[in-house]
């Protein structure tokens, strides 16, 4: 019997869905993309997850009998046994057991992870952090999440719950609602979510912007590479709605400093993938106007180097432990 | 020769030393304070410290030749040998090497500590951590200082700074100026140097209050005994400051439990020993706020137990491991 030493790696994000295979020597075979479309309920997101698997095996040409196992990364608290997800509020979901349900139609041993942990162990593994000991991830898309690691080891808290960084309170004083319930989240300021909320409000109220144009008038079509393009063209409101979320990611970082005095904090996510070379300088100067004695040894503040597959490698990485 | 088994702990702080003798079995035989008063300078806060010294022994009725050996901690970051304070804004120091100085002058092995480090690891060996794996400490006193325990270890970062959580920025915009040179950090609205600065600020302004009969006229006199009295008496604007700066002290709680994910916040420090059966109820309310996700276990928000007693606590701790 041929053994089974391919890995699918998986991340489910609020916007799209990602699914990769790897070989044996952690080589990416293939990687297909699809929308989540989470409005339309967890049983389709699940139906469009293996539909992403099964489209990632065609472009390999990997029969799924050659798949040890697949892990999932989901943008939320998951159960200390990799099994259900607690809660994910970009995809309206609650108590969902979606390593059950992946196993029931995949037939392969499935691990479900949180995707910014998963990420910061692909950061800490394959990235940026390969060689540090003590360092902080922030990871900027639909919402903002991050991981810590201490002492080489991805550090999860008391509950599971440790690097909640998009949840630090960055505007006191009645912030904008933040999709966790709260008020002044990082999140609700500075993730993409919070970006084009605020950039459609300031359309929807006249103001001019070449964004109209690039989503062809469709304004729930904004992704990071539509602010990207409009970015680089110059366009004011863009660069003033980016450079606001750039300065509070730059407090965010400066926080994180403060308190674990990390050797780095490595920034990844779709928005940092796609503006990362543009918006890099503003968050460190942001963050050197909080940080606490900067010393000439100043903490870097840098890319993850993984761009958008963070979030697959971690997921890949977490399928690999349990395989052994 | 008779051993030499007792223990000096200092706590050297930006407004008063306490120097305390501990026995073999870590009893407290005495404890004694003295103003600081770091604006005569260096050499007389160290003359202070020796005197304060000697106070204590005097008051244990033990000879100096009894003392194995001397544990100071300090308000800043100390060289990772407990030999220097790198830098103490309170104290006006810069790169003082006190633990020489103050062994050429009492002649005996003398390690340096930082306050809030020390405290912390007084606050799990001996206080309300004791039983904790992961838990971090805010202490509120002349400045704003922490400590994070990380599976029963104090965590000092990859510098030995981390734990600064009163430079965590709460006021974004052009907040308050900091001790640090920064802006908006939560020890610029929230330590008592902070609320004494905004109170002193009003009655000057001709805001009526108590505190100004308290101190005698003399408002360089406000401590957090001053404020206690003011706050229980009603008085108005001490409470309306106080209740500000209990707000910001729980958004600081919840960046650390959204960011650590830990056991407890515990809380120590002058201002909450003077007020924390007031103000603890107002703090744990504005962290709920401000916290993702809280569970029906929510993370607890707690007096550290040790009062103003953590500084020469941790400083005794940190001598007896000097000494083996």
């Amino acid at each position: 019997m041929k053994k089974r030493h391919h890995i699918l790696g998986v991340d489910l994000g609020g916007t799209k869905i990602l699914a990769a295979v790897f070989d044996e020597r952690g080589r990416l075979l293939s990687r297909e993309k699809k929308a989540t479309k989470p409005e339309l309920g967890t049983a389709t997101v699940i139906n469009r997850v293996e539909e992403c698997v099964h489209e990632a095996l065609a472009a390999a040409a990997i029969p799924h009998t050659e798949i040890a196992a697949l892990g999932i990364g989901v943008p939320g608290p998951i159960d200390p046994k990799g099994e259900i997800v607690r809660v994910a509020p970009n995809l309206h979901w609650k108590d969902v057991p979606l390593a059950r349900l992946l196993r029931k139609h995949l037939d392969v041993p499935v691990t479900v992870v949180n995707d910014v942990q998963a990420g910061t162990m692909a950061v800490a593994a394959l990235g940026a952090g390969r060689k540090l000991k003590d360092f902080a991830c922030m990871f900027v898309g639909t919402g903002l999440g991050g991981g810590i690691v201490i002492n080489g080891e991805l550090y999860k808290g008391s509950t599971g719950m440790a690097g909640e960084v998009g949840h630090m309170v960055v505007v006191p004083d009645d912030g904008p609602k933040c999709g966790c319930g709260n008020r002044g989240c990082l999140e609700a300021v500075a993730s993409r979510s919070a970006i084009v909320r605020r950039i459609v409000n300031e359309i929807e109220d006249g103001r001019k912007s070449v964004v109209k144009q690039l989503c062809d008038g469709d304004l729930k079509r904004i992704r990071s590479r539509i602010l990207a393009t409009a970015y680089r063209d110059g366009d004011e409101l863009v660069r003033e709605v980016l450079h606001a979320a750039a300065d509070y990611i730059g407090i965010g970082a400066a926080n994180l400093i403060n308190v674990l005095n990390p050797q780095a904090v490595i920034l990844g996510g779709g928005v940092i993938e796609a503006l990362g070379d543009r918006l890099l300088p503003r968050i460190t100067k942001s963050a050197w106007a909080h940080v606490i004695a900067p010393t000439p040894q100043r903490v870097n503040i840098k890319d993850s180097g993984l761009g958008d597959d963070a979030g697959i490698l971690g997921a890949a990485l977490a399928a690999r432990q349990l395989v052994g």
